[in-house]
């Protein structure tokens, strides 16, 4: 039962239906509406649908972009030799604040879970092949996430790529820098002493 | 610095503008977005126009309506005589879903908070007045809420209407029905000991 009027009501349908937001919080989120100038809510408005019909998969690297191919992959400055492969468009994100890697990139949209049924044809393995088949690619750095589903997804692309005569790597798991032994919990432990290197 | 296309990144600005939305969440959402069917896009982007440009105060009691006087306003069976005084729309909702409350409301939007700037002139306080002198109240039912800047504002309304010879009250504070004694501040404690009634 609602007792708001119908605009508002419907406005609380739609922010109670996206992720992490509430009954409570929708409701908030529609008064600051209410009480926003008409050309922040036009903005905010514009800014939703045109981030949807703006966007693409890049043809090269499926990124999600607004100029195909993505800027990282049409930047002639970038090593088309190595790609980093991960799970989702804000692992690249993540990985491009570091400002260290040079080369390319490949979004998998996910990684193999049978659990939730999503199996190797679900996700954007097929495109990653084509893409080595096509391109003169040296190494492939698994960069999926350190989760049962991230490490099964590299080893499957591992096991595939392996035999085509590609080094294929996988980005070091251990204690985070800043992070104390005592909360690490034990497989993060495990996997730090596993990839210890000499001094 | 921010690595996404330029779309995306506009979305995230957006939504990390709404109240107890942070960067990450920010990121989630506008995510969420682009992985929406491009028909429920369209709707979130305009029932938050729609809510903006469908909406105004009714004339009468200022609670937020799309209709002139509101529902509750126009309402024939509900008693003009008695109003219930809240400070924010989303009160008499609250009020509403209790299902006993027959009088009318007005809404104040907002509280009388010197720390914050918010004189009584800042607050729908003058258009009570007004429609005190202009109709047939027999009582004000004070149901600002039981904060420093609720309570200041009772007084202030209280005072200037008493005069007028028109009941005042203030809704009961006390213990929450279902909660424990042990775990009630001193302050509720104090209101339900003083409010207290025989058996």
């Amino acid at each position: 039962m609602n007792h708001y009027a119908g605009p508002i009501a419907r406005l609380i349908e739609e922010f109670s239906k996206l992720p992490g937001v509430g009954r409570k919080s929708a409701q908030r989120l529609a008064f600051h509406v209410l009480n926003m100038k008409e050309a922040d809510v036009e903005s905010l408005s514009a800014a939703i649908i045109e981030a949807k019909r703006g966007t693409k998969y890049c043809s090269e690297c499926a990124n999600i972009t607004d100029i195909d191919p993505c800027v990282i992959c049409r930047n002639e400055q970038r090593e088309k030799t190595i790609i980093c492969v991960v799970e989702d468009p804000r692992d690249v994100a993540a990985m491009e604040r570091v400002r260290e890697f040079k080369g390319v990139y490949h979004v998998l949209h996910g990684a193999i879970s049978p659990m939730e049924g999503i199996g190797p044809e679900d996700i954007k393995i097929r495109e990653l092949l084509i893409r080595i088949q096509n391109g003169h690619v040296e190494e492939l750095i698994m960069a999926t996430n350190p989760t049962i589903e991230g490490e099964a997804t590299a080893m499957y692309i591992s096991k595939l790529v392996k035999p085509m005569g590609i080094r294929v790597t996988r980005i070091a798991h251990g204690i985070p820098v800043g992070g104390d032994l005592e909360y690490a919990d034990e497989v993060t432990l495990s996997k730090a002493l596993e990839g210890r290197r000499e001094l």
